[in-house]
């Protein structure tokens, strides 16, 4: 990306990898089983200098591995390293917001089910440490060990303001 | 956003409204408090017209609304609707997937508390609808009714594979 955010922050740091139109696109992909080049490329639609960059750019963050699978010759796939696995609750609290709140009841262009009964999953909502649902409101940020100064004072002037 | 994704497709959708560097910056700032231009500027550091953009955006699709709050002429500021508080599960799982994944334990900018107790939110994961944990590889993508034809097939196709 042209412009890395440089904020201590959790969404900045995420947006420093995901923050463009095609990146959770080709984890999506690989979630769905695309490890080639041009099925990455055909199923989403993205120009091949974009997806170069964007794989190297997966590679390098350690949420992709590449693979050689050439037997004549070096042929390159990508999978999912158990860190890119791990983007699984981003991608499902992500799916279920869109079909609810883009798509709408009824047009959901996916539907995520357990494999092994098939049935939808439950809706993804934040719990507290003894498994109490929390709602908008509910939900506090508080500076972590890792905050600036800064973020530190707009934390606390935030939590004072709406507390 | 110059080019919107046209795929029947949850992410992609998604990605049409948050597909870029600060989007999601300027819900996190809604959600710290903040309502004004300035406020919004200052603490993201985005360019002035990027954020105009952004924020007609964001009140075309129903997650932010404009309140004038002037009393000498017109001041606008920028609240969350219930449908941009709606997005708590997906700002949660990034926050929680960021802290572990890209800054690390003990570095963590933000820890999420429930505002009642202080207590560290439970890491959100996907549950079937028995409550059961899913992992990856417990998780299947199924299209849905607004699935295109091409999307069904790759969806079906997919589920053959790694069946």
């Amino acid at each position: 990306m042209a412009n890395r955010h440089t904020q201590t922050c959790a969404v900045a740091r995420f947006l420093n990898v995901f923050g463009d139109a095609w990146t959770l696109l080709i984890i999506r992909e690989a979630m769905y089983g695309a490890t080639k080049f041009s099925e990455f490329q055909r199923n989403t639609g993205i120009a091949k200098n974009l997806l170069s960059d964007r794989l190297a750019l997966l590679v390098d963050e350690g949420l992709l591995e590449e693979v050689d699978v050439g037997t004549r010759g070096s042929r390159i796939e990508y999978t999912l390293t158990k860190k890119g696995q791990s983007l699984l609750p981003v991608y499902v609290s992500i799916v279920q917001w869109s079909n609810k709140h883009l798509w709408g009841s009824g047009n959901e262009p996916v539907h995520l089910v357990d494999r092994k009964h098939g049935h939808r999953l439950k809706q993804m909502t934040p719990k507290s440490s003894d498994g109490k649902t929390l709602g908008w409101g509910d939900v506090l940020a508080k500076p972590g060990p890792g905050s600036s100064q800064d973020a530190r004072e707009r934390l606390l002037a935030a939590e004072h303001a709406n507390g």
